[in-house]
């Protein structure tokens, strides 16, 4: 792209309209700022240091729970050692819900053979008193005739609720980096555009069959649903594993469901994820006439509604402060693991880039803002609560781009970076269908082409918390990384650890983001619109 | 190698030698056995249901734990079910040892952050009572001196024995299947001869250090000793386990020792192995500053020490019934998952062998005997008693074949075929040097060769019970087997469990098997020794 202004005919065009070449010679690297950067980001990297507070000593970080609170304490008291400015807890304009911890767990399996269960209690789900005992119950349920067998059989139960998860040899590997020809597919796509949000469906049969066996499980007086953890992905004893299930009738709408970390949610029965392989051992238990007997301990503690709270803290510019540009990641988590790759790994890459960018001894022409997100698991709760307050909302959201009422910080805002797909390396950026940005990121990833950092894509990527800036039109773009075991291994799942982080490419990611931020913060212009 | 004979000069070698060729010509494939054998093994297969009552039902099947006796009986009653005949316990000439159960396992961080902790005992650890809270102690030694800062400071405490366990990316996948370049190089491969046996080292630095870093946390009083899961195989909180560690100075010769199984074993702390991203948390947390306490729930139960036994049946051969051919593996497994890769693969083969053999309605010329084996994981017990009673023993072990004193029944033996490697199809032969037998095995496996079974290699395989009979001189062979997830996930871990196992991989083993033991009992000779 930017060689082939170099070309006669580019130059004959550069004659004739000056202003494009101009635009482009604007994309000059500072280069003694990125050596500065990477020297930083490479040889005295704090990154695996936060990582580790983050998940080891404050991990799990369920929104609103303590976790997260021991987490974004240490984020703020870190920020503010390293000199980022103004960092507060933003508090969202309304309640979020309750917090909830896990207080104790276990599941054993009495017999007749005994043996410990793996397994993991879902999000805000209420406890059992004590250890209980209980017979396990299988539910066999292929059809709605299959119902009636299980009436007055479930009470004081602890009931196997879905059906066995199949289990695959791993014959492809879980961590894998993206190879040339998928990054040539991405650099040559078109756009994509999609919205994020949930549409909701006509009913399928197995949602209704699911609620009928949720609402036979209550009404019966089970005293615990467990399900096997869900197939298709990974399994060797990993639980993936996200929040309680509040039954609804397939038929209600979305917008009528209370979630379970709600203080008004319906009263739920303690609902356990349980590894696939062990959870079908204890089917084929069932099914060959054997009494399986279950001693369930969960012990939960709920905290009290509340508001949700996002951390932010800047660098303050000089000549343009009034002008931003935002860096985040979320940083609360589910709670099965430590939520290391989702995304420790993201808030983690973040606070070091102003580590570094706080390290330069020099001040950004625009100011550089860092937001941590809570409730990003239960919809970008904290991203949008945080835009909505500070540049403006989609009133319409069946109309993108019609119904947006931006408020007068939106005019001074320059671009949002985020980071939330695992620990793998920045091998590009995903445009949003944005192609004005193209030469300007172009230029920003040359010192990291021999790094592996190159590809632009015009593709929209979803599920996180640019898209809350991108649906009021403001820039909010995401990087293209390497997928190394996220969607197989550690994507909400027992195994989101620590172990799972791949250092060098924190390290890269970090640097990276702290170049594009110093970049944006000292371009003559904001990074352009949609 | 059955092509060359058809050559010129082959004609010519014929003529010369014709008990050559007629040698080739008895291998002669009975079509309509293979036939009958095929349809019963792949469409009326009963491998699975045998499999789940072996490890779902009954499984772990530590040698001589309850849990061994329950599937020695189970095997007994099906074998006889088929009527498989004189099918009886096979006590072997001395005590073995205790049998060993868990009775509860948990062991949880209680905190500064809560987590139910993957963890799973070592075989024959003694337990502790009732729940034990204690702190955590990292004992970070890597050199002698190290031990005194530790010194007066374990008393009551839970000790994190082992340096952390490195973690990496699983960029190769965990199953694979043996392809084409690497069959090739086992099938120009030659002799590799080597004998079992663990032969006495000088001690290594390491193991003195490991030594006293025991005695230290004996002396000292420490409640029980953790351990991470080891390295450079598999993760994602799978452990690998086996028997609890009988600390010995390094100089002490392995005769000896006395193993933990063992009613005169010295007295030793409880022993506990953890997923390595748990342990590895831990260390991290301590090294952090914080201290970490844990709660141990372990409680085991030992069974007098007894004489281990085999499971022992037969098809009784009619004109040549005094000779036998011989088929077996392992019954006895490690504890920590149901033992379904090792080796309940393999006796579920062998005994679905038998069935299909029995179903036949024919009679074979000589005696098939199924030999299911316990000890293996201590040392290859029980196949080395039997042999030994039966067929004769290496008096000296130096001397591999000059000291053999043969019983009389070893004349009327035949031939001995194992599985142990897992639930991988059988893709050939490991020859163990016996180059006589390649053109039998070749011929043999013609029916298999369009299912990928055609690869015959001179090399020795280890590790199992066909060593006892080869040890003597005895035919005895295990087969190739495509590795699957054997040695990166299943063997000897948590995660031993049946739904490891491969169908199809399975139903192909029993029916070749049923196929080699049919042949091997109506071919005119016995088969070949080395």
């Amino acid at each position: 792209m930017i060689k082939r202004f170099l070309h006669p005919f580019t130059v004959l065009l550069a004659l004739l309209f000056p202003g494009i070449v101009f635009a482009q010679q604007t994309e000059k690297i500072d280069t003694a700022i990125v050596s500065k950067i990477k020297d930083e980001g490479m040889n005295r990297s704090k990154v695996m240091d936060i990582l580790s507070m983050l998940t080891d000593i404050h991990g799990p970080r369920l929104t609103n729970s303590p976790g997260y609170k021991k987490a974004a304490d240490y984020a703020k008291s870190s920020l503010e050692s390293w000199g980022v400015q103004n960092v507060h807890f933003d508090t969202w304009e309304e309640d979020f819900g309750r917090g909830w911890q896990l207080k104790k767990f276990s599941l054993q399996n009495l017999g007749p053979v005994y043996f410990p269960v793996i397994a993991y209690p879902k999000a805000w789900t209420p406890g059992v008193k004590g250890a209980v005992a209980a017979e396990a119950v299988y539910l066999d349920i292929k059809k709605e005739e299959d119902l009636n067998q299980y009436k007055g059989k479930l009470k004081g139960k602890i009931v196997l609720f879905s059906l066995p998860t199949p289990v695959k040899p791993g014959f492809k590997p879980d961590a894998t980096r993206l190879n040339d020809s998928t990054l040539l597919q991405m650099s040559n796509a078109d756009i994509s555009e999609s919205f994020g949000g949930r549409r909701f469906q006509a009913p399928t049969e197995p949602q209704r069959l699911a609620y009928l066996k949720w609402d036979l499980c209550q009404k019966e007086g089970a005293i615990a649903v467990l399900e096997a953890s869900p197939s298709a992905r990974l399994e060797d004893g990993t639980v993936t594993v996200s929040a309680a299930t509040v039954p609804y009738p397939a038929e209600t709408p979305f917008s009528k469901r209370v979630s379970s970390y709600k203080a008004n949610a319906p009263k739920i029965l303690p609902q356990v994820v349980v590894a696939a392989e062990h959870y079908n051992r204890m089917v084929r238990q069932i099914q060959k006439g054997q009494t399986v007997k279950l001693e369930l301990t969960l012990e939960t503690e709920f905290t009290p509604s509340a508001p949700g709270y996002n951390v932010i803290g800047e660098i303050q510019g000089t000549d343009l402060k009034d002008e931003v540009v935002m860096i985040g990641a979320h940083l609360d988590s589910w709670h099965s693991g430590t939520g290391t790759t989702d995304n420790a790994a993201g808030s983690a890459v973040m606070m070091e880039a102003m580590r570094i960018l706080k390290s330069l001894g020099v001040t950004p022409k625009r100011t550089i803002r860092i937001g941590l997100w809570g409730g990003e698991e239960q919809g970008l709760l904290g991203s949008k609560s945080y835009v909505k307050r500070t540049y403006g909302e989609r009133l319409d959201k069946a109309f993108p781009y019609d119904s947006i009422q931006l408020k007068p910080g939106a005019e001074k805002f320059s671009v949002y970076l985020n980071m939330d797909n695992g620990t793998g390396k920045f091998r590009g950026v995903y445009l949003q269908g944005n192609d004005k940005v193209r030469p300007i990121f172009r230029n920003w990833m040359k010192p990291f082409n021999k790094m592996g950092a190159s590809t632009l894509t015009l593709q929209n990527t979803g599920g996180t918390d640019h898209l809350s800036f991108d649906a009021i039109g403001l820039p909010g773009f995401q990087f293209i990384q390497d997928p190394i075991e996220y969607s197989t291994r550690t994507h909400h799942t027992s195994m989101d650890l620590y172990d799972k982080a791949v250092e060098p490419d924190l390290k890269h990611n970090a640097t990276m983001i702290a170049v594009f931020a110093w970049m944006a913060a000292n371009r003559d212009e904001l990074i352009p619109r949609k």
